[in-house]
C-alpha cells in the first residue's frame, strides 16, 4: 500500500497510526501542503479532490477521506480490532472519533486557518480560534473517557478514538493550547508516547519532516 | 426511539433521513439552538457535549454524534442498506459522506458562523465564507458521484452519502450559493423531493420549524 499524506497533516498522522497498529506495511509518499502539490495535476489524478491523506491499495483502489480509510482498514483487516464488539460501544468509540473529526480537526487544518487569516486575524488571533475548538471538543471528550476509558480513550486497548486524538494533541500543542484541565487525555498521550506504532506515526519521524 | 435535534441543524436533518429510510418510527424532542437550550442543565444531562442530535434508543443508550448514530443505524437495523456491501464500495460512499460531513458542515454550522462574524465579517462575508467551503466540497462531490453514482450518489438508490448531501444542499440554498455548477448533485436534490423518507426529514416538516 502507498499513503500519500503529509508529516504535519492530522488525518495523515491518524491514519498512519491505523495502518502501524494493525501492523500493515506501507510505503508512504510525501505530499507537501505548504508547497501546493495537493493542487498539482499528478495529485489531482489521484484524489480530484486535492486534499491528503490517500491510501492506494494493493487491489488498485484509491482511498480518499481518513474516516472512510479507516473503515476500510477496519473491515479489511480486522485484527487487532479498533472498533469494540457490540454495536453500542462501536458508537461510543465513533462519536469520540467525530468529535475530534468532525468538531474540533476541520476548524484548524491549514486551508481554514489560511482564510481565518484573511479575514484579518493575526498569529494570537489564529491560536484563539483553534484553541477555542480543541478546549470545548476537549471536554466534552474528557467526559467521555472518563466513563469509559481504561488507559485509553475507550477500555484498556487503543481504538479508532485513540488514533483521532493523539494527533489532535499534537496540534494543540502547536497552537499553544494549555490542556491541564484534562488529565486523562495527557494520560492516553504519554502512553502513546511509549507504543511503538504511534510513535512511528509520529511527525517528527516521517521521511517529509522539516 | 427518541431524536433531541434541532428542525434546522444539517446534523439533525441527516439522521431524520436515515432514520426514515430504514423505516424506523421516532419521537422527536425539539431543542432549540438559538435559545441555547443545548446548554441547558436537562440537555447536558443527556448529551454532555451540549450539541444535537443525540438519539435515545429503545435499549435506554443515549447516542451522539451523528456519523456514529448512522453507522449504528446500519449496524442494528441492516435492511434496507444505507452502505454497499464490498469493502471498496463501503469507502466511497464513506468518503463522500466526510466529504461533506468533515470538509463541509463543520464550516458553516450555527457555532462556527457566530465564531465567522466575532471575527468582523458581515452577512455577505458570512455567505462568501460558508459558500467557499461548499463549492470546494461540492466540487469534488460532483466529480464522485459522476463516476459512482446512477441517479443517487452512489449507484441507484439512496446511500448513507445522500443523506449527508441532502442537507448540506439545503444549507448552501439558505447561503445563497449558485449550485449551477452541480448538475449531478441537483438532480440528486430533485430526486430526494419526490422521496417520502427525504421529505418527511425535511426541516420544514419538522414540529419546531418557524
Amino acid at each position: 500500500m502507498i499513503l500519500h499524506g503529509y508529516w504535519r497533516s492530522g488525518t495523515s498522522y491518524r491514519t498512519r497510526i491505523a495502518l502501524n497498529l494493525k501492523g500493515l506495511v506501507y510505503e508512504t509518499a510525501p505530499v507537501d501542503l505548504r508547497a501546493g502539490v495537493q493542487k498539482s495535476a499528478a495529485y489531482l489524478a489521484l484524489n480530484p479532490q486535492g486534499l491528503v491523506p490517500a491510501l492506494e491499495t494493493d487491489d488498485g483502489l484509491v482511498l480518499s477521506q481518513s474516516p472512510a480509510i479507516l473503515e476500510w482498514l477496519e473491515e479489511t483487516h480486522p485484527t487487532p480490532a479498533l472498533l469494540p464488539s457490540s454495536a453500542g460501544d462501536r458508537a461510543v468509540v465513533r462519536a469520540m472519533a467525530a468529535l475530534v473529526g468532525c468538531d474540533i480537526h476541520p476548524l484548524n487544518n491549514l486551508r481554514v486557518l489560511k482564510a481565518v487569516r484573511e479575514l484579518g486575524a493575526d498569529q494570537t488571533g489564529v491560536d484563539a480560534w483553534a484553541g477555542r475548538w480543541i478546549l470545548d471538543g476537549f471536554a466534552a471528550l474528557e467526559a467521555l473517557v472518563a466513563r469509559h476509558g481504561e488507559g485509553w480513550c475507550f477500555g484498556g486497548a487503543p481504538t479508532l478514538a485513540d488514533c483521532y486524538l493523539i494527533p489532535q494533541i499534537y496540534s494543540a500543542r502547536r497552537f499553544n493550547v494549555d490542556l491541564a484541565a484534562f488529565p486523562r487525555l495527557l494520560e492516553i498521550e504519554m502512553r502513546a508516547g511509549l507504543h511503538p506504532a504511534f510513535n512511528a506515526a509520529h511527525p517528527d519521524n516521517q521521511p517529509d519532516a522539516d
